[in-house]
This record gives structure tokens, C-alpha cells and sequence, in this order.
């Protein structure tokens, strides 16, 4: 009778239906009873594991790939302690239950989901996360430095004087553990994360200063996520930052982030080689720093020199008689030097509508030229029906954390995610209607992704294919911006030329044809045997356009172990910069510490690019 | 009965004492009956005002207090709202109640705290703030701004355009209508929360950095103040800054926090003279940025050049002779200059002992000359006994935010602090009560304030008189660091001579001496005649040692209005630039918005230094 003052006799109900589960899940383990635990797994289910059991970021699916998963780990991993972090929720049959473990070597967080099947709770959903190393654990709260050293010594350096023999060292007579190439919002996520756990780290940029990343493009760039999405670790945005912040805002607290967290980073430095030796177990990492040649011989390389990978730059005849700017998107100057001039713009994604609005907006004459179908979703729409039940000040007064949101995410299965989001896609279909049929009547080519899945799906998938309207869309429907649809032929001197013979005249043409699969930074690098070895990057194997089977279960290569060992791809935007750096930084700190680190179900490469 | 469900009894019956009192509390405002509501405070009562009801910070006290208060303004505020914000606590006797209020023109929260008199409920003490002026919100959190201005407009103008042509025209084309005359954690914070509520301001600093107020001091400086205590306003520090921080880290966090708040700032900057005109309503002040003479006109004048006020140099003979360095602790670069050498502080509060330790720990041979009684408290007991419900990891695990503890420090009355404090002390006399023993059997003179009091209330009456132990205290227990007593008298060419006829060989002398009165700025940059007319700035009239009476009720001068029109006083430790920066910030609005403010109870000057 108690209880009924402690929560409403529903919510009490679904704890106790998720402790029974644990209870017996537990028994099961301890007692290395492998069918036992996997038989609580419902027939359709799905156990994310995020470097906690398997050291690996991996999905096993139904009672046998739990069985399979248990084989290979359990009497390393003797999980323990799985208890209830807050109160059990259930809507719509399904128990909802937060909770907390531990390992032989660190301790975790998970997320479980219930359903009944054949009159027993079974776990439909399961994720299970590494949280901290035991001894490991991050100097913060109750942990945190002292700062000032109390008493009096003789030897006491000041937090100044470490830093700077620290900074005069590190590449000369101390080598990085790590070493991070590029300083962009992952780069320096990692690189923080790594600082905290005291994992010796470089992180290297070609750029002068940390955020140029983000000022050196297109000018009228602003994040196209919220601000609820975009936190770093460990240091959140103040509450009266904007919802979609301007670009060089965001470069300019990337560039106090990188200090306030006393990231070690280099500025100004471009890696031009690096090598492995399997006899020294060490790479050799040639950079220049501020023109300077330098060695460096770091254990583990990351590459995080952007998810979306190298510019596509497709090859078409003519570009050399051009007689105006041709460019890449990403080298996109703005439109301040072409006013009252014209402008081709080849593609119809978000490079593409951002480069036509501010052309447009400085009087440019602009042409978009499709070549292929797009998703475009309004801002305020997917704001409110696609993200606002995680990411915002909504979610935030709920009770839903950016740390919580993060979890929630995770633990879709991506094999059913897209079932989650066709609904809210609809919504926004029917919510939209007279802005979609505006578009299609001035000829624009619209999709929502293979299955109508929509952005989120889209991004997973491929990383491209869609725009994220925030108003240069209304430019395309009514005309203001022109359209064009087809594939280039060639170029003259002054003009572009469609296959079909439209000819397009034109001052400057911009590329706005998007990105390779990141392994051709890693061919550039170190060579095109690595890259193959390593494979595509990026991507679900969901055999959609541009992600070819077979399905994979995560990401391609991101944030976990590859073929190719102590080479390691980062990166994606700001909610996974931030929460998948806590996975990759864990591996690399077990390795660091010489912790034991079996990896379970190391992924096959199917695709070289 | 349902009640019951809700929250335990005694907490419930706490909620609905509180809630019974702010029925009548308000039903007598509504029917502007103030003996009534008058007689609903206790016999010694303290009702805390800070500008919610007064435009000013007040206390007045009793009945009798709060009806005067109440005659004076209640019929212009018309309060009326007041709710609890939680469930009411009840300990001791004592019903403790956090609420929400409104004014005619703004938003108040407040603390109360009840006790039974005469078999009613009275209030005891009763703090009113003001939070927020109506129809000036400020943009934060469901309010912030967008960012990104969705739609496309020929007029578009980006964030680092808008910037770039805010801070050319700022000075020249455009005035601030806030001068802030100091840009360390004072001005910063200040700064940063008028730019919030869009009131034109700028702060100028004579140092090229900002931060560099604490960069430059010597170099063993840490925080004697923990973490928490320390947060600037709508930027908390990340859960891994260090509990005492570094001068150098705390440097570079105000550094950062100056860029990414946008907190308008001119480095080296210093401001030569300022004059009022009555016709214009402005000040003229004279400045030359970087070198460069410059004229601005502000409406208003803060300045926020440092509490401590300018460096106290006592004129001793013979400092002209004297062959050494000799300079005040606030130039003091450090003990590198110095191994191996003499040194002789004079002074022995918090600036001597850091000093002394810093110097003995870089092999100087040290003497300190203490002329007065010091008041010692060790950092870790003062942070267990003394701040630990407030400002700790443990007092945020139980739900006292440092915005809570603010508000908590704040309804403590001037009057009786000092009761609140004595047991703390006398229990930290107890527990380190052989550290004390030996510090006196080397020959300290130890105080612990004219009423046992102990060190924030020597902070609030005369800032100065007392040393944060990290350490250096045991060096002159044990002798390390050699300890002279007496008053100096003069300086020869290798020494220091006191009164009783001792003399201290040295190669430097550091005058540990302290600093005046704030007003001292004052007369320097406008007029003796207008520091005098000012009065002396610190203190609360509490006529012990350095705090001359008669009683003030408020530190003198600071973040109110004062006797000089549109002049301002600002700073202080962490703690009081995050709080009082914000009822000044509103004070300074409210002007620049033209909304009427009468202020209460202007204080008179009974002290001119």
C-alpha cells in the first residue's frame, strides 16, 4: 500500500514489470545461462551494444544473435548491478525503463523496452552503453581538480608553467598517443573527451584558428539543427544562444571551447603522409606546422576531417574554357563579388538552396540546375513533429536532457528506425501541402527518400539528398531563383550546357555536387590500399539509393574498430560529434591503459567507396 | 486528504502556514491597508528589498520599517501575484517559503521565513527581488532568438556583419548609453547582462586582455573561493574546473566569456577624466584607446574598477633610499626574480601569506612583518563549516543551485548575520584548534573579528583583515617563514627597520598593505568634491575596526543608487559581481527604458573615506 504514495499504480506496475525482467535477466547471466537470457528477448528484437559488452558499436538482432553475443562475451564482460535508474514508464503496451550496470572493467547505462509475447515481458529494444572505465573514471563534480595545491613545496609548478612545457613537448620529446586530423567540432569533441581521460592527444588542423572550419564558408551559413542538438561535452551553450546559430558565431565558441577545455591542438598544420609500422606499433605522421616539417609517431590515427568526406567534383568538359569562377560549394566565397552578375548553381540540396537564397538576396541572376530528385522539409516542421520531443526547450522543461535525448535516439534500432519516421514525414507532407505543391508546379523534383523515410533516414543512409528549407525554397517557387533540370553536358566560356541543350549563361559556376566517402582522405594519406582495406565509410547497407547492401547494423566504420587496426573515422554532425565521441574516446582510452579490448563481430567491408 | 498523497505532513502544513500568511500578506496590499500588513511581520522583523519595491537595495526593519516602506511605494507597485514556487520547509520553529511575485512593472521572486509570535504566524525575515522588467524580458531559454532569419530578403545582414558594424560605429556615430570603467569579473559580468537586456553599453579596461586583471597578479594566485561559488552569470564553468582555480585559467575562461556573451569591450583602454553636464544629462569622459584620445558620452557612469579600491601605500620614510625593489602586492611579479635573496612582506593578510609562501617556495629567504591582528581560517574547513550548505557539489545534489544559494545568502540580514556566523567559526576554532595553537606559540597575532564573527563578515565590513589558509600559514608556524611584529619605520638602503629598533635585512620589500576606499577612483577620474559628495563605498556601519558606524542596513554605495546621480559602484568577489550585477543591470534598464524610478530611503553619506 506504500507504493501507491510513491508513484500512480501504473507507472509503479511498469517498474516492477522491468525489475522482474532484470531480475531474471541477471540470474541468467550470473549463472552463464545463455538461453535462458536470450529466450527474454522477444521474437523480433534488437540488443545495440555501444562498446560495453562487445567492445565494438553493434546491433544483434532476435534471441539468436543475443545468444550469439552472450557466447562471445559474457564470461569476460560478468555484467552485474542492472538497476533501475529512475521510475518505469509504459504507453502503448511497451515499459520503458532507464537503467544502470556494470562490467568487469567499467560501468553503463542502458535503455530498455518491454512488450508482452506469449503472456511474458520480453525486451523488444535493449541498449547498453560504456559510461566510464572502472579507475578511469573523469575528474568532474566530486571528482574534480583541486586546482589550487594546497600546502607548500619547494618543486610547486604553476597550472601555467605545466601548461606551457606541456605545449613545448608535445611533438618533440612526447609524442601524442592519439592523434586527431582535424580540428572541426569532432576533432575537438574527441580531443576533449580524451584530455579528460587523460589520454595523451594532438589534434591537428589545417586552418589558422579552431572554427575557421565553419567561418570559411558560404556567409549566410547557420546551423541547420537547433541549439538543443548541438551542445558539446561537458560545456553547454548559454540559454540565450540562438536556435540556429550563424557560422561564425559557432567558429567563435569552438575557438574558446578548444581553450577553456585546454584541448591540445595545432593550428595552421596539415598532415601530408602517414605509415604504419607493425613493428613499432606506431605511426609515422609527417605534418607541417606553420610551414615547418615535423614528424610525429602517435599510437592510434583518427581521421575526422569531416563525415561528408572529400568534394565531389564531377569532371565535365569545358571547365577549362570557362572564362568565370568555377568552384566547389565548400570553396564557396559568398555573393558579395558577383552582384548583378550571373550564376549557375548545379545541385538542389542545402548547399545548393543556401547559395541560391544569398546569391538572390545580393542581386545576383540565378540559375539551380537539378539533376536529381530532393527531400526538402521546412525548419519550423521538422523542428516541431521531427525533433521536438528530444531536442528542445519542450523537451528540455519534460525532462529530456541533450544526455537523455542522445540515449533516446541511440536506442532505435536502425534496422526499424525508418518505421518510426515515415509517420512524422506524413505529418509534415499534409502540415506542408500548398508549400510541396508550389514547388512541384514551378517543376521542382521532390522525394521523401526511398521508402519516405525522410531526412533523418536520409542522412544515415547517404549524408545527402535533401534540404533543410529556412526559406530559400519560396525563392524557387516562385521564380525568383530559376530552375533548370538535367544533367550538365559541358561548359563553354560563357555558359553552362545541359544534355537536353538548354544553355545557361553564366559569370560563375558553383558546384554544389557534394562529397566522397571519407576513406579518400585515408587514400590521400596513406595510400589507396589502406583506403580499399578500410572500405566505405558511412552509411547503413540499407540497399537505398547511394547506401548499397548489405545491411551493416550501424554506421560504416564511424566511431568503432575497422579493418584496418589504430586507424579510426570520426565525426558527423553536433549530436554525434558529441555523444559518439564518448564511445570512440573510451576505446581508445582502454587501449591506452592496456586494458584488455576484444572486439566481437568486427564489421566486413563490402564496398571500397 | 488528498494532500497527503502529495507530500509528507510536516511539509504540506509548512506550504499551508506560508501560503495562509501570503493570503493575508496580499489581501492587505490589495486594500492598502499597511498597518495590517505591517502587523503581519514579527517584533524584529527584517523585510529585504532589492529593487523590486524600493528601486533601491534596503532593509528596513520591524512593523514600523516595513510600514514606512509600505506608505512609501505601495500604492506605485501594486504587488500582487504572490505564490509559492515549491512546497514550504519547516525546521527549528522556522517555516521557510520560496515565492513569486509582480509589480506594476516587473517580476519578483523572494524568500520568506516565518515564526510563531503570539500563537500567529509572522514573518521574521522577508527578501524581495526584482527578477525581470515587464515587456523586457530577456531572450533566453523558449525566448532566445532564432539565429538563422528564415525567409530571404534583399536587406539580409549577417551576425558578423551586424558585429563588425556595431563595433565600428560604437564611439563614434553611435554612444553607449552604460560606461562601465573596469572590465575584470565585475564589468564583465555586468556588461554581459545589459547586453542581454539590449542597453547600450560599453566596458573599457586599461589591460590588452581581458582576464589580464588576473593574469598579471603574482603567480602563485589561485581562487581562495571554490568553484561554485564563482559562476558568472548565464555561463556556468563545466563540471571539471578545478574547485580553486589558477589566475591564469580564470584568465582565459573571462577571456572567452567576454567573446562569446559579446560583451562590447575595448582593450587598453584607459579613461583620463570625466565630468557631468546637468544641461546635457550626460557625462563627458575622456579615454585613449590603445594611445589614441577619445571622447564618449555616456548617460551613465559604473565604475567596476575593483572593490579593494587603489592600492593603500603607506609613505615610509626612507623608500627613496632603499636599493631594492620595493612595490605594493599588487605589483608584485613573483619570486622569480628573487631566488637566493631577502625579502621582507609587510602585511599579513590573504596578499603576505600567498606572497610569503611563493616566495619561500622559490628559496627566498622571507620575513613578514605583521603590524595588526589577522583573522585565519583553513580553505578546507571554511569550505566544510562555512560554505558547504551553500556553494558545493553537495548543497547542488540537494537541489541549492548557486542561483538558490544567492538568494539564500541574500535573505540572511545584515543585521544578525554576524549570529549566523559565530557558531561556524567557534566550530572551526574547534576543529583545527591545534593548527591555531601552533601558529600562536610562533608568535601570531590571531583575531577572529571584533565578534567572533569570523571572515565573510570582515569581508562585508571593511574587506580586508583575514587569510584563506592554502597552505602558507604553516610556514610561519614552523618557521620557515621568519615573522616580525610591529609597526615600520623607516627603510635604509639594505633594510627594513621597525619602530621597536628590529631590523630586516632586504633585496625587496612588498607592501602587503591593502587598498582604500573605492571612492578614491572617484576623485581621481572626476573630482575630490564628487568622491566626497560619494562617501565611502564598502562597509555596512557596523562600528567595528575599519567599518565605522552609524549602521548602513547595506554595503555602502555598492550596486544601488547613490548621492551622485547617475554614478554607479560595481564589483566585488565572484559570488556578489554574479548577483548584485543583475539588480543593477535591471536598475540601469529601467532608466534606459525612461520607466519611473523613485528611490527609497537614499542612503546618506557619514563618511567620506
Amino acid at each position: 500500500m506504500t507504493q501507491t504514495l510513491d508513484a500512480p499504480p501504473g507507472q509503479s506496475s511498469a517498474s516492477d514489470r522491468a525489475e522482474a525482467w532484470f531480475r531474471d535477466f541477471e540470474a541468467a547471466l550470473k549463472s552463464r545461462d545463455v538461453g535462458a537470457a536470450s529466450a527474454l528477448f522477444a521474437t523480433q528484437s534488437f540488443w545495440r551494444d555501444l562498446v560495453s559488452f562487445t567492445w565494438n558499436l553493434t546491433t544483434v538482432e532476435n534471441p539468436e544473435g543475443v545468444a550469439d553475443l552472450l557466447e562471445a562475451n559474457l564470461d569476460r564482460v560478468d555484467p552485474s548491478g542492472f538497476a533501475l535508474t529512475e521510475p518505469a514508464d509504459e504507453a502503448g503496451g511497451v515499459v520503458t525503463a532507464w537503467f544502470a550496470f556494470e562490467t568487469s572493467t567499467g560501468r553503463g547505462n542502458g535503455l530498455l523496452r518491454l512488450k508482452e509475447e506469449e503472456g511474458r515481458d520480453k525486451a523488444w529494444t535493449f541498449l547498453t552503453t560504456l559510461h566510464e572505465l572502472k579507475g578511469h573514471e573523469e575528474p568532474r563534480g566530486t571528482h574534480r581538480p583541486m586546482g589550487a595545491e594546497h600546502g607548500a613545496s619547494k618543486d610547486r609548478r604553476t597550472w601555467k608553467e605545466k601548461r606551457q612545457a606541456e605545449a613545448e613537448s608535445l611533438g618533440s620529446t612526447t609524442q601524442p598517443y592519439v592523434l586527431v586530423i582535424g580540428g572541426g567540432q569532432g576533432g575537438i569533441a574527441l580531443g576533449s573527451r580524451l584530455r579528460q581521460l587523460g589520454v595523451p592527444t594532438l589534434v591537428v588542423d589545417k586552418h589558422p584558428r579552431p572554427g575557421d572550419q565553419w567561418r570559411n564558408r558560404y556567409k549566410s551559413l547557420c546551423l541547420h539543427d537547433p541549439v538543443w542538438y548541438d551542445h558539446l561535452p561537458y560545456l553547454k551553450f548559454p540559454d540565450n544562444w540562438p536556435v540556429f546559430a550563424p557560422k561564425d558565431k559557432i567558429g567563435d565558441w569552438l575557438e574558446s571551447y578548444v581553450k577553456v577545455m585546454e584541448v591540445p591542438y595545432w593550428s595552421s598544420t596539415t598532415a601530408t603522409s602517414a605509415t604504419w609500422s607493425e613493428e613499432t606499433g606506431e605511426w609515422t605522421v609527417q605534418v607541417e606546422r606553420e610551414g615547418m616539417p615535423l614528424t610525429l609517431r602517435p599510437k592510434q590515427l583518427v581521421f575526422a576531417t569531416g563525415m561528408s568526406g572529400k568534394a565531389r567534383m564531377p569532371e565535365i568538359a569545358g571547365t577549362d574554357v570557362f572564362r568565370g569562377d568555377v568552384h566547389h560549394s565548400s570553396a564557396h566565397p559568398g555573393p558579395d563579388a558577383y552582384r548583378g552578375k550571373k550564376a549557375v548553381v548545379i545541385g538542389s540540396n542545402n548547399s545548393a538552396f543556401d547559395i541560391c537564397g544569398a546569391l538572390w538576396e545580393n542581386d545576383v541572376d540565378v540559375t539551380m540546375v537539378q539533376r536529381s530528385s530532393t527531400h526538402i522539409v521546412k525548419s519550423d516542421s521538422l523542428m516541431e513533429i521531427g525533433l521536438g520531443d528530444l531536442y528542445s526547450e519542450r523537451a528540455v522543461a519534460s525532462g529530456v536532457t541533450t544526455e537523455k535525448a542522445d540515449m533516446i535516439f541511440a536506442s532505435l534500432p536502425y534496422r526499424i528506425l525508418h518505421e518510426f519516421q515515415i509517420p512524422a514525414y506524413e505529418a509534415m507532407a499534409e502540415k506542408d501541402k500548398d508549400f510541396y505543391d508550389r514547388l512541384e508546379k514551378a517543376g521542382f523534383w521532390l522525394d521523401w527518400g526511398d521508402d519516405g523515410s525522410g531526412l533523418f533516414m536520409k542522412y544515415l543512409r547517404r549524408g545527402s539528398g535533401y534540404y533543410i528549407d529556412v526559406g530559400a525554397a519560396d525563392l524557387v517557387a516562385n521564380g525568383d531563383v530559376k530552375l533548370a533540370r538535367g544533367q550538365v553536358s559541358h561548359l563553354t566560356e560563357d555558359s553552362v550546357v545541359l544534355e537536353d541543350g538548354t544553355t545557361l549563361p553564366a559569370d560563375v559556376v558553383v558546384f554544389a555536387t557534394g562529397y566522397n566517402s571519407m576513406n579518400g582522405w585515408v587514400a590521400d594519406l596513406i595510400d589507396q590500399e589502406t583506403a580499399d582495406k578500410l572500405g566505405k565509410v558511412w552509411g547503413l547497407g540499407s540497399d537505398t539509393t547511394k547506401d548499397p547492401g548489405p545491411w551493416e547494423g550501424e554506421q560504416r566504420n564511424m566511431w568503432k574498430p575497422t579493418q584496418v587496426d589504430n586507424l579510426w573515422m570520426h565525426g558527423g554532425n553536433l549530436h554525434q560529434s558529441r555523444h559518439y565521441s564518448l564511445y570512440l574516446a573510451l576505446q581508445l582510452k582502454a587501449r591506452y591503459e592496456g586494458i584488455e579490448t576484444p572486439v566481437y563481430a568486427l564489421q566486413e567491408v563490402h564496398h571500397t567507396a
